[in-house]
């Protein structure tokens, strides 16, 4: 074989045209043509509230108080023992799932709580499954640790996970399922049936190939949830074999900080084991431990959360408006995605003609799941406002 | 194959004891027994200054007067701009390096800044060399990339690169070299001429290989150097096909806070290419982008340091008292390490005896070398001073 000077499947990636990016940076360009106020950019999932105040509190006081050597220092690979138990106990009173420090591996972030644990868990020839819609980049992460993605087809009637065509595509290849609930991109929450349905269907497939499967649940949405009725189980407490990807980017709005935590469930077979491969992993992949003072501001600020509502008053506008212009929306319970078809089969080209009324919007092939589009609505709720317009017309150009 | 749980090769790195981390936790207990103060622990790289104040003043001033959602979102993959112009400004004014904002990409720290660049190069069947003695994890980062570390055995009279015995094993599988100048573990500074004639090689064996080789500088201890006279040229000036991998962990004392970059030399072949796998490599690990304020507060604090004078203060003591004392001691011009002959062939023995005067020594084996020990001197100067009656009576009880 030839020399390779750099890794080809690296290089494709780098250059690989993110659609989100995309469109992210044609915003950028177009409002310095027209003026920002004239653009919508409805492309980013970057959270649009600010902090909770607590959190610049809590750094104050720690570059006041604590000993710069140890608040900046190194902590364990694991993550500093109060955090972790500060962690521990919070899930527990919110749960009361049973979980204790050591099964709390300190990560940077959502997506290194998922490439760390895929990479710890996979072997080549391994399957990890997810259900489409989904984050673009699980298939990114996946096939970095050697392994294959299979993305279940979308349940088009519900975005509910589709659990017929699950049982039609599993095989004993499968080595994982991640979920995502409340979802990126559709904002749907699962309900507690699909989930327990769900989770039987994996038990019993397990059994019969004689071999955990273990879940994934990738929560940095967790905590956006807008009506008090509806719940999401904490998935530890559902299915033994279940790691809880976690992240504070969107509850504490700090998605730059990189700052979250993998749960290895106590319940789960050999989880001493599993936690060390964790470990294991962590290591290679170099991260060494998650930003030292981000692991104590947390640990001072759970259960706090930026003010959600304006995401909460974002989607009823929204949601609202959109509908009574002859949209097709699906409703969300949670995140800050607005999932609606889109006006012609292909969503694409309807992206690119919402364009003509300066409205970005992502379409959904990246999602894995066509005719459809992604609109984040964690802008302002002026911009949403001033938007309205646009999208009546570019209805109308349809015919609604 | 029979069904695997996790990846083995993780499970044994998550479970592997990391002597350097054992003698710490020794450290722990043995001070729970007869007093911190009674205990001299020279086992950990923790820097041991506190970070300028210039750095808090940076972080309070930002919570202060950046918009919350823009300090703590997400800045662009590679890094927010400012931040690499900033750096590439002071790099270009202390090295007259030609180097943009382009050709740098901030990182999670050094770890990161190494792992992303192997896993962006090596391909299946490369090998990447290193000079013993070297940082243990060079050998877990290489092979999570798929490749194979070949260490060059060391020069025992200088420690400097050893080129006859590099001359010996490079064979045309070599794609890379790590070297890490002031040198973990050896405190070693190699000289411009032992540079150049390394550079010299690797052309002459990359014209004749027909490809080339890549120098990773590994470059966390740059700004820790303790004689006006020694001097560290910037490898990009040198040697075409650099990547400097740098981490502000020990010039800013901010280990924990993981803040770091990559510079990739313009004047390498294909250079924005391999930029590109640079930036496919960390969206595939997980890095999202380097933490936000961290960013924003180093793009102010460049060419600060902590007060290094202390880490010069206990390198002359050291170096003296053992000198004194009948120790063989490397000198060392720069990071905070004490590289010493241990006084029995067999360095876990000899550490296993020093213990016995409550000195937590790292022996050398781990490092790739025989028959020394590694004294981590980044502690305060009042505990080597009490330190130095037990490295008295560990000498005499060789003889000495």
């Amino acid at each position: 074989m030839a020399f390779q000077p750099y890794q080809a499947s690296m290089l494709a990636l780098g250059k690989a045209p993110s659609v989100i990016r995309e469109t992210f940076e044609y915003g950028i360009r177009r409002a310095a043509e027209i003026g920002s106020e004239n653009v919508f950019d409805f492309s980013l999932g970057n959270p649009s509230v600010p902090a909770p105040e607590s959190v610049h509190d809590s750094m104050r006081r720690l570059m006041e108080e604590m000993d710069s050597v140890q608040l900046h220092g190194y902590t364990s690979a694991i993550g500093a023992e109060p955090t972790r138990a500060a962690i521990a106990e919070d899930i527990n009173k919110r749960f009361n799932a049973g979980i204790s420090a050591q099964d709390i591996y300190m990560t940077c972030g959502a997506a290194a709580s998922l490439t760390v644990t895929l990479h710890a868990i996979l072997c080549p020839g391994d399957v990890c499954m997810t259900f489409a819609p989904f984050f673009p980049e699980y298939r990114v992460f996946v096939e970095s640790a050697g392994a294959k993605l299979i993305a279940v087809p979308a349940d088009l009637a519900q975005f509910q996970m589709n659990l017929e065509a699950l049982t039609e595509l599993i095989t004993p290849e499968t080595k994982a399922i991640i979920i995502n609930t409340p979802n990126n991109p559709t904002g749907v929450v699962y309900t507690e049936e699909n989930l327990n349905a769900f989770c039987d269907l994996m038990r019993t497939k397990a059994q019969e190939y004689g071999h955990p499967i273990y879940l994934l649940a990738d929560e940095p949405y967790r905590e956006l949830i807008y009506d008090d009725k509806t719940v999401v189980p904490y998935l530890p407490n559902l299915y033994d074999d279940t790691f809880v990807c976690y992240s504070f980017s969107k509850s504490l709005s700090l998605p730059g900080e990189r700052i979250g935590y993998i749960v290895v469930s106590p319940k789960m077979a050999d989880s001493r084991n599993v936690y060390a491969a964790i470990c294991g992993s962590g290591r290679a992949l170099g991260f060494v431990c998650a930003p030292s003072m981000a692991q104590r501001v947390v640990a001072e600020n759970l259960g706090k959360t930026g003010d959600l509502s304006i995401y909460r008053k974002n989607r009823d506008l929204l949601y609202q408006a959109l509908t009574d212009y002859g949209y097709h929306c699906i409703y969300p319970d949670g995140a800050f995605y607005l999932w609606v078809q889109a006006l012609e089969p292909d969503a694409k080209a309807f992206c690119q003609k919402a364009r003509d009324y300066e409205l970005l919007l992502v379409p959904s092939d990246s999602f894995g799941c066509e005719g459809y589009i992604r609109i984040a609505y964690c802008v302002t709720t002026e911009m949403i406002e001033r938007s309205l317009p646009s999208f009546k017309k570019l209805a109308e150009s349809y015919g609604k």
